[in-house]
């Protein structure tokens, strides 16, 4: 075990022995440090909108289907004209290394050993480009949090280019932190640098707080700011923390690429719908234009069906992955997502679907509970 | 009490004092080993799906009726041409051998002695034929996991045939396993062999779990399965699964000639709706074309009678009955379906329903608890 | 303390210092015995209708008004033209010496000292002549369970004519005992005779279950019986366990002078509606043909409050008034009404009604909780 | 400590490090003596409104904005022609020295720190000059119980008046104490003199208990009363207790200049409803005609978005305000409206409103939770 700044890092490499996601918390809370594992977890205020990501997905059932003829459900996808094998990806989460000793690099690695999707943060433990290349040529997302130092923005979108990034994911719902207890109860500081802020910035993130870090990067974000990141990287935009009808259509006419409905796993706006309860009239409104990528709540391969058939293109998971890397690091996150996937297999064939295709022209009923 | 294979198979031969379903389930846990038990209690995924199919009845409740001169209800019936002494019947379960040394025969012996209906499962501990025989006159169906292999699946449809049962149920729900839990918790794998399997094909599923039992049957089912089945025994096809008005009619149109709502008790699509909760909309759509079967979370007389009044002609429970075998065999089989008859004859007579007819067509309430 | 049949008989007269009715409840608990408590606290099946029944009462909300000039509410009230200084009345409660060695006697003179209604059970355990006696003039009803015997019965009208009762109350939600599982656990035999049944038929109850006395009981009643009681007797017949509009108005049809709401707090069929819940709708269709009166789930003032502004006329209590019978014989029971009747007087002032009448036209909030 | 009549005082006066008003509540029961703190923190009868207030803030959503290009968002409002820094004000709350030795003039002057408005009650502990004083020239109401003594109303009036107040409360519902468990439980009666009746009235409140001080005071209020109070004074009169739309049109038309929707914080009529689910209606009545003010049940940043997202112009909060007050004194409530003030400014952000103004144009969600 590495210790960091008085950080115990883990370092286990192995794959796991998966039950659900759920036994997965459990099991990392034993060996994440507790501030490290507080920041992991947390919400915001009295967390009720973390715990209505949950409960939300219980508002619409899968109706199982008879005499489909189908067999051997298949999980390709394709997404920003990227093949993929699963539809489940991996989200822009900060600070992995709270998780492992090794990062975000190990997470590429287990993302990129299912045919996944990941995406970076901008205060990503390891660098974009170490970060790509453990990606090993699988796709990959670079997240920016916008700063009002245009300089500091530029450089990582130019690395973040030349590491061959796919898309670039503007998080537009982070314009300052949630208010999250579990931080403040801990006194949590970053006790580990954060690579893009040693590089770029002034600061490493290491002993500040994720207010102060979020405090320095820009509160304003505005429309004309996706076009400006588009002109300037040539490629798509995806904007991230879209959670209504009307903002969805709002970025997609400023020249967004795709739209990303998410609550930030309940860590942002406490009081705010579950995201799943969204998803749907977020889609209707978006009709198509672009892809829908949808994340905050995700556990069972039942909750990834139902996203995707309520108008998801991809589903994100972060908190699963990123104690699958401390249980297991690179193998662990693949153990993550092939446990994902396998439930959703499983799901697919009962619900008589065999395509990603499929699941999203499925009906969903809705009886409340 | 018998040992095979390590495993603990109760020899009880004795009526139960039986307070109520639930009681049951509670005492049959002490004497059923872990292994056994689990597979027979368990659900999949978090079981969200076997919850509600309890739950789901509390959305309907049923009106007491006044001043209705009415005395002694009857709980005779008449389905498939078929004179029943009661409307309750034994689903189709596999591996009985778990809970009971003699399986399947004693519990087609309970059932026998009331006058009902039994279902056999293809992966029954005892055979057809001995199935039957125990039934000694009594009414069976045969319910088939429809193999790959049509020399398997013909050779028990002619056993059936030969043994005198008076239906097929092909059971549509389970082309795959659900991902259960507890199976996997306990490691689960069948002590004691299935008697068509030893019979019939290569393995006898002794050693293997359910997931590998089920992967050797048939994934892909379609309509024209119904039909092939019902030329080749000339017996009514029931199919058992089905969820949806959709596929009922979709069923019926291929030739089913009776649909079985059922969401294998919340054992395999978690997720989906509890069947309860669709039973009404799929018999509007089957409006009275052929019988309807219903199961899924029956505990108690105001059940069924909320089941009969939805929509169903025959009501299913399953691991009560198991639950009653372990403790007491054939007796005790008996004394579930005499216990849960009791239980409707007090509804039926305070809702002022004489007969099954009468409560087919009772009005339910729909306030929403 | 009294001891009959081994059955201990409390002899508390005294009045109560009372909280509220839930912990008088407990305090009952305490000193009732076991097959007694169960008797009386206990409901059918699983309870849910018993629970339904309270938690009905947050299905709709009082609106507190404003500016309205009032005070000093005033709860006298006349139904069935008898002027009464509570809406508040006893219902008809079989067998009170369980709780309590002087039985009827101390609850009618109980009743008498607030001045509300009794009603008297065919089961009681006191004569109708002296519990009509301790009334000492206040009015009663008498409650009659329908023998197939109708000597029997007319002895039993005869006898609470000749005691001035002002109306009888037929009791029709009862014609088989509901499945009460404390009853069976505590293996339940009335241990004191009932009088009536001492006096006018063969047993007297003593040593038998309420299944087997309620099975010497009219299964069969119909609109006929309703008239020939009245004519028989020339008194108002109140028809009790009304559940639905379609009934009341088939009773009132028959020739019923009143309609008693009730689903007999929960002790019958398990899994029908909480009475409160049906109660607006059988008001809408009595439309003020004739009187309503209301049981099942009254604790406070509130309740009282909701269950006359949704159509009742009157509001009855049973099991609170056996607790302070239990506890403080006739003064225990004064303590309970005048304790309810304050928290009423609270109520009426809050939402700007002065009298009863104003009660009953005050507009109820439906926010679903 | 100070000792009052065998009742502990606190004197603290210190800042607070607050992580949330729910903690502060279990903080301060510890300091606050239990009749003190039964009073201040019961409800009336089961406490079923006191709950609802809480759990009526989930039925409503915040939607996250994205894009809204705004940043540092402001507090700043005009309610009454008075500037404030802050939309949170404190509330009318009897008898303040239960919580700390000054009381109320400690109150006072940790609400003009943060430039917020106090209102005064007629039970303060403290005499309105001493706690105008306090505020130091920051803007208060006076909070009036109406007493059928017109010579008392008028010296609390006429010294509300020379203090500078600049506006009368008149509370509506309470014109009779709720039925308040605490306070039977704990036979609390007031240990400290409330200073308004030690000057005016013969008693002083001291040895009472709330039951018996509100019997002294009007029970008959009515709409000439608003008139009354207006003409005599001079000032805006607003009515305090007002739950529905009819009544808040009734107060204007009979001369209200604000509208206070409360239920008193769940005291007063205990099965009334929640008052965050009645206040957008009253705010649709209203529709701009006078300002409106909220409480009950508020404790976080994102209740006080909603109820201002639903109408509210002012957003009072009782408890926690003494909470801080027993635990810090004036700056502990300070620290209190900080905190709120911090998380209100965090939601704002995130909600992309950058004034209330934004705020009361705010749209909400109605996702049934």
């Amino acid at each position: 075990m590495a210790i960091v700044n008085g950080y115990k890092q883990n370092e286990n490499e192995n794959s796991l022995d998966i039950l659900n996601l759920d036994q997965l918390e459990k099991q990392a809370k034993e060996i994440i440090p507790t501030g490290g594992f507080g920041y992991i977890s947390g919400g915001s205020e009295d967390e009720w909108t973390l715990r209505a990501n949950r409960q939300a997905f219980t508002h619409k059932q899968i109706v199982p289907r008879a005499l489909t003829n189908i067999e051997k459900p298949e999980l390709d996808t394709n997404v920003f004209g990227l093949p993929l094998k699963t539809p489940v990806f991996m989200v822009p989460a900060a600070a992995q290394g709270l998780a492992h000793v090794k990062g975000e690099v190990d997470t590429a690695k287990g993302v990129a050993a299912v045919g996944g999707l990941m995406a970076q943060s901008t205060y990503s433990s390891t660098s974009i480009a170490d970060t790509a290349a453990a990606g090993n040529g699988a796709p990959q997302f670079f997240q920016l949090y916008m700063s009002d130092d245009w300089d500091f923005n530029e450089a990582l979108l130019d690395e973040a280019k030349a590491a061959g990034v796919k898309g670039i994911i503007l998080t537009v719902d982070a314009t300052v932190d949630g208010y999250r207890e579990a931080d403040i109860i801990n006194n949590f500081q970053f006790p580990i640098p954060m690579a893009n802020l040693t590089k770029y910035s002034e600061g490493d993130g290491q002993g500040k707080g994720i207010a102060e870090i979020y405090a320095s990067a820009a509160q304003k974000i505005g429309p004309d700011d996706i076009a400006r990141i588009a002109d300037y990287t040539d490629l798509p935009v995806i904007v991230k923390g879209i959670e209504s009808p009307e903002d969805a259509l709002y970025a997609i006419g400023a020249g967004a690429a795709g739209i990303y409905v998410s609550n930030h796993g309940g860590r942002q706006l406490n009081g705010g719908p579950a995201s799943f309860d969204v998803l749907e009239d977020v889609a209707k409104a978006v009709n198509g234009k672009v892809p829908i990528i949808f994340d905050s709540g995700v556990r069972r391969g039942s909750d990834v069906f139902k996203a995707l058939a309520s108008g998801a293109d991809l589903v994100g998971i972060g908190r699963p992955v990123i104690y699958g890397l401390a249980l297991g690091g690179a193998e662990g996150v693949q153990s993550v997502f092939e446990h994902l996937d396998h439930e959703l297999e499983i799901i697919m064939q009962l619900a008589g679907t065999k395509t990603i295709e499929d699941v999203k022209k499925a009906k969903l009923l809705n009886l409340h509970y």
